[in-house]
């Protein structure tokens, strides 16, 4: 039976971003989840886009777009395009559900992850770049619109430290660190796809535990194959395969839906 | 008052790394600990260099050199020489200290950190790579012949996932990442040098926090400037200018000792 008061939550901004929350919310599926999927989506989808993502997700809700316009810092980590992505922080909104795992559109799950409504509000996973601070990827919160506000004032207020929204809830959630074990996922639950080269041994030794893998970095699975020398990496190439057999699975699922056409492009 | 219970330890297997030793010890005396220091050296290390070495050391103590041999893991690490840093583990042998604070040869300390000997074994902080593991480069740990075997042990009959200490101590003590926070260190403590560029607005915000600095990977600040390529990257080269600093604070204080003559070449 469907649990209506716990969803996952994602976000797919612009059309850029369909295919993966599509991806994921397939992959979700395949995990047997009981939990409602979510999808929220920025002004440039249209109406019949949004009516195909009913097919794999059970609401699609519309939100405004925010940005932080902070250029200095985003260049500081090379991602000029992440300002927009204080528009994450809209899930807080999404009252009618006490509890929510959020998912960047870049993630896909390989295992039921339901166990992760049982954390409190804020769980994350260590982010590899500096692991004081979460990878905002992934992690589990409780909608509020007190927390909302609190939220969007510090972005008008504060700003964020990355200029993007990893920076900003970070800033919010700066207790997380020191907090219980209980509000720190564990890696696998977040693994960024760079970690498999970083640390291969690691990678090798765990990677049955790994639950959601992460597509962090500019170039994401869709766009196609990584450049040749992220190609060569250790790992990198099976964590693609991994996505374009979920993708490719979705599409079988699908074949006589307007996804499929959607996706074939046609 | 120096407090004879408690010690930093290093190690220096071989002549490579003693000066890394040597600047590392003039850190810690820089941030007024009352802690001794206390250097492991392996066989290669000659008595005239052990006497120099009691300029900045309290206690310079041999070890036998223990490996790993493990050279299929090494290579999918691709650091062949890891295989000796096995010795690592003789450090619970000190039990003339009730508690000791490990740190890498290619280690220094910005602030004092003694309030880490508040911590309890088995204290570290996350590892970049794989944040699931702990970086084996700064521990909080408590001597005992017991532990020792038991590593020994685990080290005879499983041999390290990594194929170095890392790999090895992380088995042992695989426990750390869902224990409290107190065992957890922050990545301040043991703030890994391709952090500054890996996430740079991080590095920026925290810089002011960061107390241990870690020169991993196969270059070491001695070695001289960095490969081009590095050396370009965000904070790397004021990581390596704080590290020479420290070198040449250490000529300016031991002019007529033998260090400095050591130190030159002379
Ligand atoms: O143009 C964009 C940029 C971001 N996002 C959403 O914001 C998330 C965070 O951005 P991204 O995953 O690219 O950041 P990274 O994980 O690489 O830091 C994405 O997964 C999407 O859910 C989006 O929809 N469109
Ligand atoms: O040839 C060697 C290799 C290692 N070490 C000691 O073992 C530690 C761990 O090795 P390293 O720091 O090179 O590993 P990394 O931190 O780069 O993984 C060093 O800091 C030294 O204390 C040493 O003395 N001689
Ligand atoms: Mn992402
Ligand atoms: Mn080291």
């Amino acid at each position: 039976m469907q649990d209506e008061t716990r969803a996952y939550v994602t976000l797919a901004l612009n059309e850029k971003y369909v295919i993966g929350a599509l991806v994921l919310a397939h992959s979700l599926h395949q995990t047997r989840t009981n939990k409602r999927l979510v999808c929220l989506v920025g002004p440039d989808i249209t109406d019949e886009r949004k009516m195909q993502m009913l097919d794999v997700f059970d609401d699609v809700v519309d939100v405004s777009l925010y940005s932080s316009g902070d250029v200095s810092r985003l260049e500081l980590l090379q991602r000029p395009e992440l300002g927009v992505t204080f528009t994450k922080i809209q899930a807080w909104r999404l009252e009618r559900y006490e509890k929510c795992v959020f998912l960047d559109a870049d993630t896909i799950v390989l295992q039921n992850i339901d166990d992760l409504f049982d954390r409190p509000e804020f769980a994350a996973a260590p982010d590899i770049g500096w692991p004081d601070c979460f990878n905002s990827g992934v992690f589990v919160f409780k909608p509020s619109h007190e927390t909302f506000s609190a939220l969007s004032k510090l972005a008008n207020e504060k700003g964020s430290f990355d200029g993007g929204d990893q920076g900003l809830l970070n800033q919010y959630f700066s207790s997380w660190r020191t907090q219980g074990p209980e509000h720190r996922l564990p890696f696998t639950d977040n693994m960024t796809a760079n970690a498999a080269y970083g640390y291969a041994p690691a990678f090798e030794r765990f990677r049955d535990r790994i639950r959601v893998v992460h597509f962090i970095g500019a170039h994401k699975p869709w766009m196609g194959a990584p450049p040749q020398t992220t190609a060569q990496m250790h790992g990198i190439q099976q964590l693609h395969d991994l996505w374009w057999s979920t993708h490719d699975d979705l599409l079988k699922h699908s074949s006589d839906s307007a996804i499929y056409r959607y996706a074939m492009g046609i």
